[in-house]
């Protein structure tokens, strides 16, 4: 192999490990506000991920205004008691003791984007399957955590909100699709396990459970 | 900042070298089969990716029979050719020049599939927005592809294929999601742009152009 084409072992290393050490972070944020040179760094890094004909559809809002986080937590807030509602006996008890937000606390919270229908790249790659223009923002977002994360940066992606209310709020034109709402900031620590597992919500399991060979088989999966 | 939290200065550049190194390949595949823990290192990366209630919905299929490859590569020339059809003039000629997938050249492919309604995870974070367990999938995807690039392992993605031919050749079930058909192996070497910018499809726009602040702002968007 051509050394210019694989990483030497120490970077190639450093890849994976950032990949493993990786965590969905909610609590731990510290009071300080990132720099703006560093989270330039991360949109940068998630800008540049693939994207489908080359169309670049992401849209990033960086959110640092308290009295916007604050109304994004109540947002959350009403989302998570109807979660809550729809869980009983020992499950629900779990449910409320977990954390599932940093919201209030990360002083930086990150609203992406994806402009699905934006000219750009001519539509290449989206007439058979036009959800890809979506899927290249997941693939940013994916970068941006994981540059956070060498950075001692957390991320934590909450799900756990009305989308049509986050648009109000944030002024977003009907023509953009929400794809995450993520809350990002120093932390104190990265847990060495997913905080769901810790706290006994799901454990995870081997990836030899999820891989088949040629054709699709039941057998392998879980 | 606690030095075990971020990484330190050379293993971060490696990060921020993998995303930006980070190329989908079409062209150039050796014809050496990866080693099977090779491949294995790359899966595992995958399913170590973020997965919303920690459900990891996402399901591999390694494709190595060359029957079952040239069987894609009828489907992609079948959706390749509507698609050249939907474009005319010099448009029509660039798109015809451009080589969009690496099917049959890539000794494998890699076909990644979503349980989108698995009961791991038990529903969390999937009530208010269930597309989440699909995002989940393209997470494990850019692990994939970022992790494969520090391997000198290239990869692309092609998404010009009907999905339903897919199924049926691959025997997938219905209540599996088709998410990514990818093509993968050793390379020649990595271009130093996207080759939709090197080919004349499309430029890459500043990140600049894609940030606003605190509310959305037409602004600051392309």
């Amino acid at each position: 192999m051509n050394p210019h084409l694989s990483f030497n072992e120490a970077d190639r290393e450093a890849v994976y490990r950032v990949i493993a050490e990786r965590r969905d972070v909610r609590r731990g944020f510290l009071d300080e506000p990132l720099p703006d040179d560093l989270i330039g760094r991360l949109l940068a890094a998630a800008h540049s991920a693939p994207s489908v004909g080359l169309m670049q559809p992401s849209r990033f809002i960086v959110i640092r205004e308290q009295a916007i986080r604050k109304a994004v937590f109540q947002i959350f807030e009403a989302a998570n008691r109807r979660a809550l509602d729809s869980y009983s006996g020992e499950r629900a008890e779990r449910y409320a003791q977990l954390k599932l937000e940093g919201i209030r606390e990360a002083p930086q919270n990150l609203c992406v984007l994806c402009d699905r229908a934006h000219e750009r790249g001519h539509g290449l790659g989206r007439q058979t399957m036009p959800e890809t223009a979506i899927y290249s923002t997941v693939c940013a977002i994916q970068n941006f955590w994981l540059a956070a994360r060498s950075e001692g940066v957390g991320v934590g992606w909450v799900s756990i909100l009305d989308p049509a209310d986050i648009y109000k709020l944030l002024n977003i034109p009907d023509h953009l699709t929400l794809v995450a709402y993520l809350c990002f900031g120093y932390v104190a620590g990265f847990a060495s396990e997913p905080d769901l597992e810790r706290f006994g919500w799901e454990k995870r399991v081997d990836a030899k459970t999820v891989i088949s060979y040629d054709r699709y088989s039941e057998d392998c999966v879980s």
